[in-house]
């Protein structure tokens, strides 16, 4: 039997579910993103989500499923937002959670989830070979397997963002949204097109690793050559049978895809002019504005969904200190 | 006839007042200071205030206090948060602003306010002599004088910020707080201490500027010699006969000077570990724990108020680059 299709209902749900747990994230319009453009840009603040991105929604969502479907033990490979979110969500729902990491973890993102009591495995040379791990131990022990995005009730939790949006800001034309796996722009785009059918939904991918706009584009997932990006949470391969494929078909209008040089120029210029550190997701969806990859119609109301604020020590260090040494340099 | 004293009550009625306005901003846990202090340490985020500051708290409700008596105009003198928050809150309750400046107002200060249709008038050599002439203006045109400390509804509009932290985590034993007028610690101490009468409160000021502190160790505001500090919010002298004193000696159980040094390094830690830019004064209460100047019980449960976000960009510039630059030589 073919499940249903996933529609906002499912997000309604969801929101049910993770009301009372989740940050209520600021919407708040940005005055320098809405000088450059012309229009009125408004932020939706996900770093400031709990775990410090919006993955923390879906995981709830999925978890708080389990724990009425009576599943005891959930499953995942993530080293990153998504791990988080599970592993917080597994202290809420009180399920035992079963981390897979690659062997090459990077030290930084293992030892920020052995704050939680969930057991972290190591195995695979490649997240995806630790993710056939996982999927297989979860099948061997009974549990719930909970992928970052090939899940319904992930999708939907991350459609809750759809929702917080429109009802502070209901004439929202465009929306600007970064797509790994799709699971965010696919719950968004959801409850967008409902809401408000000619909506604009604006797909951002890092030019390193355009999988989902290469997939759109070939009308299904291929493979997609990798190379290095900032942007880790939007990176990588995907499920060629994910089905967050035929939901980004149907509700993204258009595809951006920025280049590493503008990603790392939206980390400073956020810092500069909102105050707060972002990771490389968030900063390409910033880019989009900041660097003019799209253009809006005058005075239009725009979000853009800052995805996550969980950027590597190194990587901002990096990024700051190369600007504010060419500054000074030229100054 | 003496007025009343200020008490929880105000507190409640300013909270009626300014609730959908303001942002009810995060309480967090700090791994972070946590981890450093072995106390349970919660930030309360007013750098996420509208405006970067919980000054728009007391701002809101003076001017909702000034409608409502219908004075139409109101007068203010102040180049930093205070004015930010005027403007915001004219701008809500539909009052007419005028904001006086020093004339040697940071342009990038005035640059915040221009944004705003408030009318902005540059006059005497420091703050104290555009002060006084605000006061005049006020008086001589039948409008309202808003101080940003000496007056009754702006500090119950910022004890709104103690009430929030006190719903989010009920058992607060020590309190935090940086202090330049006063108004923020008097409005926060007069809610916890009816709240917890054990409640500790601390009160931080910069060590280059720390006229409060001299005020109470003296038994009466005294004229404090002024050294440069970034914590420009919680620097200067001032109003001998402010009613700020007397609460601030009720509520306040000690205090801490910070270093400049301290400040500056606060800033960049807080940078580095919770992902934000924070303004100087902020720093002061945040390297009260972080540099050690108090120590807690093991575990007991504390906030401090992280209280503007508004640093300026030579500022934040500087102490970033200098502590990169100087890690990168080290390393």
């Amino acid at each position: 039997m073919a499940e249903e299709r996933l529609s906002i209902s499912d997000v309604l749900v969801a929101r049910k579910r993770i009301t009372g747990h989740i940050a209520p994230t600021p919407l708040r319009v940005s005055h320098w993103m809405s000088d450059l453009s012309q229009a009125e840009i408004w932020m939706k603040l996900e770093n400031l989500q709990v775990t410090g991105s919006f993955k923390y929604r879906g995981a709830l969502n999925a978890l708080t499923f389990a724990k009425e479907r009576g599943y005891g033990k959930v499953f995942t490979a993530s080293a990153g937002n998504h791990g988080l979110g599970v592993a917080e969500a597994a202290r809420i729902t009180e399920r035992e959670a079963v981390i897979c990491l690659p062997k090459n973890v990077a030290p930084a993102k293992k030892q920020k989830l052995e704050r939680y009591s969930v057991h972290l495995i190591e195995h695979g040379d490649d997240l995806e070979a630790t993710e056939h791990f996982a999927m297989r131990m979860a099948q061997e022990k009974k549990g719930l397997y909970v992928s970052p995005y090939n899940n319904r009730e992930v999708i939907a939790g991350q459609g809750t963002v759809g929702l917080e949006m429109y009802e502070i800001v209901p004439k929202l034309s465009t929306l600007i949204v970064a797509a790994g796996g799709g699971g965010l722009i696919s719950g968004i785009g959801l409850v967008a097109k409902v809401i408000n059918p000619k909506v604009r939904i604006v797909g951002v991918v890092a030019d390193a690793s355009p999988t989902l706009k290469n997939a759109i584009q070939s009308g299904r997932v291929v493979h997609t050559v990798q190379q290095e990006t900032i942007a880790d949470g939007i990176a990588g391969n995907i499920d060629p049978d994910t089905i967050t494929f035929p939901l980004v078909q149907e509700v993204v209008d258009e595809w951006v895809a920025i280049e590493e040089r503008d990603i790392r120029q939206a980390v400073f210029d956020f810092l500069e002019h909102e105050g707060m550190l972002i990771e490389g997701a968030a900063a390409a969806a910033v880019a989009a504005i900041s660097a003019k990859y799209i253009t809006f119609k005058p005075r239009e109301r725009v979000a853009v969904v800052v995805c996550g604020g969980n950027i590597s020590r190194n990587d901002w260090r990096q990024i700051v200190g190369d600007e504010l040494l060419s500054k000074s340099s030229k100054g």
